[in-house]
């Protein structure tokens, strides 16, 4: 009963107390003490936190610990969960090691690791050796040895990793999957994905604000400016394939039946983040003599065994709206998320667009008419609850993940293999099967299902 | 006086003999005798008698010889010219070769050619040889070598070649150029562009009618389908990249300060046009057993001397509705011409898109603000009127044309090169300097003027 009562107060919490609910979204109130998946979440920065303010919603799932090196996120992070009138957690980060003492806690199912790139790999192995259901954030690994690290550690150890891509569970995205499962686009040819977002706020701030005010970045800034931006100054690489290539990939069957076979990637010049300094901090603040190895725009082509392209974008310091740039384009019709248009053949008036909004509608995910309204309170658009969602019922059972740990191998490996792809004016570089062979019959999933 | 009265006769016919018109634009109406241009066309099939007909509206040009190896073309375009009220003109088409015989008139001063791509390089070599200011249809050339043939009968010749690409006189596409030029993107860094158009009916037809109705091709079928699908059939390779690469290319100063350097090249799978013969011929048709070589989506990077990325892009095979794909993006905004959208740093709404529609009015050509309404009576949405006049309006002066053999050369060069990288699984290829090195010091033209 508290439980019910909890979730109801969270519910009105977000703006969803007054609407009436549909049976089967009850379930997750309903779950026993045991049933109840045990949580450590290790870095709570602004993605940290925006996960443990999801977590809390649910009467499904306990959170036991928290790890951060900022005793101020740590600080945050105790005050959400007082507020939603949970007991209170252990909390972890005296130093940067410390995350193993949280893994070292026998009471814990599951781990979900959002801290910055450079720890996912680590941190991944050791909570996959520590038996902990791993949920990491995106992208997974910044290296091919990583990318390895992660399948081999899981092969070693039977311990399941999630990759949390919320992007997957978008619900244009998901409409598009449940077409694609569905035939609708026919036999695939050619996809387009990226990311395309004006990160040049994230990348400097002021030191005291998140999101610019200033063009610090490194030690003198906040958040992801901190250790983001370094990425910036020293990779020639996308850096952070997976929001794009995530959806993309699960829409072609990789690792599945086909898998990402070579890449060529090319970048532009360096200027936007260089301009930015100037603008914002003028010619003579020390960043503006920084010099930027990224490429402004990347682009990278993608072949699969199944002998479909995939364009992947990475356009992250220029003045530009947002977008994903998708396209899935088959034998019998392409949508385009850029200008939200789709085309489908013999049902599409002859060589016009269609709007997509109403078919989009027609083809809505299980999932999403099931859990729509309650996800919209959730962040991203409701990406966010859908990927936890998954990820806390696969733990709950402890099954493989829908985004497992090749997805999270395959996806991420596009972060090296760029770099050495562009350093050789764009020559092909070979992907590795992280399947070691499996590819070719690891069955599809259930993307129809509402389950997860 | 007739010459104005015939002018006025034939703006009637295309619906504009009640608006009036600024005075410039009875310039070309009042050309003395000896200031026409004396014209041959050579091919005229379904392109050259849209030609035909755009020259036929204009007093200061004078058609004196066509050419082509169908009788039933040359009726009709005699029939054309008889209805325009003009003196008839002599014919060749005797055999393949006869077109020399057109190039021979000395009282020709310029041709324009528009036959099948194979005859471009022969034809246009044979036309500067004859010192016939050279107008040639896109694509200019199918191989390298063709191109350098090209550029070098130039060079020991002094004739002019202009490559007659309409989308360059597009009217997005001029103010986009127009905004390029005056610096609203700032510096540019990447560029889209591409022919996505579901030419399935072009490919195939019953012998009967130009587009569709049956699944012929090659000898068995009319006008395009009888040589164009070959191409499809025997090359794995952008065979048609001009109507997105000229308009860049421009905009990029591409042979002006800025080159194309190398490309990699990727195709996807080739189903598109079995699956058609599949579904309008059936399995029995004979043409079912085609092994089409051309992939259906075939995707190029291109990096040029300043250091941005051209994606280009060639899908003619599935269904889809036409896109060029533009998207012009520089250190201060991004023009998309899918979603027709903008934005432009510090005027647009922040992180918005905005409706390109009146930002390109107010940047409006000075090109179309002048002969924009006499314009949209001729073919193509009006770039077959601008394209003409400038190919007119320069050899009638006898200096380069503003599209010129660099740039013919230039981008059909994209054909054979991107079948290489395509053949050696996406490796980069070196576009040859068909400038021989003058790139870097060839000005650039003034394209902010309303001259041509």
């Amino acid at each position: 009963m508290v439980s019910r009562r909890n979730f109801m107060k969270n519910l009105s919490a977000i703006g969803l107390g007054a609407v009436a609910l549909p049976h089967s979204m009850m379930g997750f109130s309903t779950a026993s003490k045991e049933d109840k998946l045990k949580l450590g979440i290790i870095g709570v920065g602004l993605r940290g936190t925006e996960h443990l303010r999801n977590l809390l919603l649910r009467e499904d799932i306990e959170v036991l610990a928290i790890c951060d090196i900022d005793s101020n996120r740590l600080k945050i992070a105790d005050e959400l969960i007082q507020k939603a009138g949970r007991k209170p957690v252990r909390s972890f980060g005296s130093d940067e090691l410390d995350y193993r003492n949280l893994l070292n806690m026998d009471e814990l199912d599951a781990v979900i690791i959002a801290t910055p790139w450079s720890w996912h790999v680590p941190m991944s192995v050791d909570a996959m050796r520590a038996k902990k259901y791993t949920g990491v954030e995106v992208s997974a690994a910044t290296t091919l040895e990583g990318c390895w690290e992660l399948v081999n550690t899981h092969l070693e150890t039977g311990t399941h990793l999630m990759i949390l891509e919320n992007v997957n569970y978008r619900r244009d995205v998901l409409a598009v999957l449940n077409m694609v499962k569905k035939g609708i686009f026919g036999e695939l040819v050619h996809f387009r994905c990226g990311y395309q977002h004006d990160l040049r706020e994230v990348k400097f701030n002021n030191g005291k604000q998140p999101y610019g005010g200033g063009v610090e970045f490194g030690e003198n800034a906040l958040s992801e400016a901190k250790w983001r931006t370094a990425y910036s100054v020293n990779q020639n690489a996308d850096v952070y394939p997976t929001h794009g290539l995530g959806p993309v990939a699960v829409m072609a069957d990789i690792n599945r039946g086909n898998r990402f076979l070579s890449v060529s990637s090319y970048a532009t010049k360096a200027i936007g983040l260089h301009n930015h300094i100037l603008d914002v901090g003028g010619p003579e603040h020390p960043n503006a003599k920084v010099k930027f190895k990224q490429g402004d725009v990347i682009t990278s082509t993608i072949r699969t065994a199944r002998d479909e392209t995939i364009i992947v974008t990475h356009d992250c310091n220029l003045p530009r709206p947002y977008s994903l740039g998708f396209r899935v384009q088959g034998a019998n019709g392409i949508w385009e998320v850029d200008g939200n248009r789709i085309y489908i053949q013999g049902e599409s008036p002859e060589h016009r667009w269609e709007d997509a909004s109403s078919i989009l509608e027609r083809y809505d995910h299980p999932l999403w008419k099931k859990y729509g309204e309650l996800a919209t309170g959730s962040g991203h658009g409701g990406m966010d609850f859908f990927v936890l969602n998954a990820f806390v019922e696969a733990a709950r059972r402890r099954v493989a993940p829908p985004l497992d740990v090749y997805d999270a191998a395959a996806w991420s490996a596009l972060t090296p293999l760029s770099e050495r792809s562009i350093a050789q004016g764009g020559a092909p570089q070979d992907f590795p099967d992280f399947t070691k062979g499996s590819w070719e019959s690891r069955p599809t999933l259930n993307w129809l299902s509402d389950r997860y």
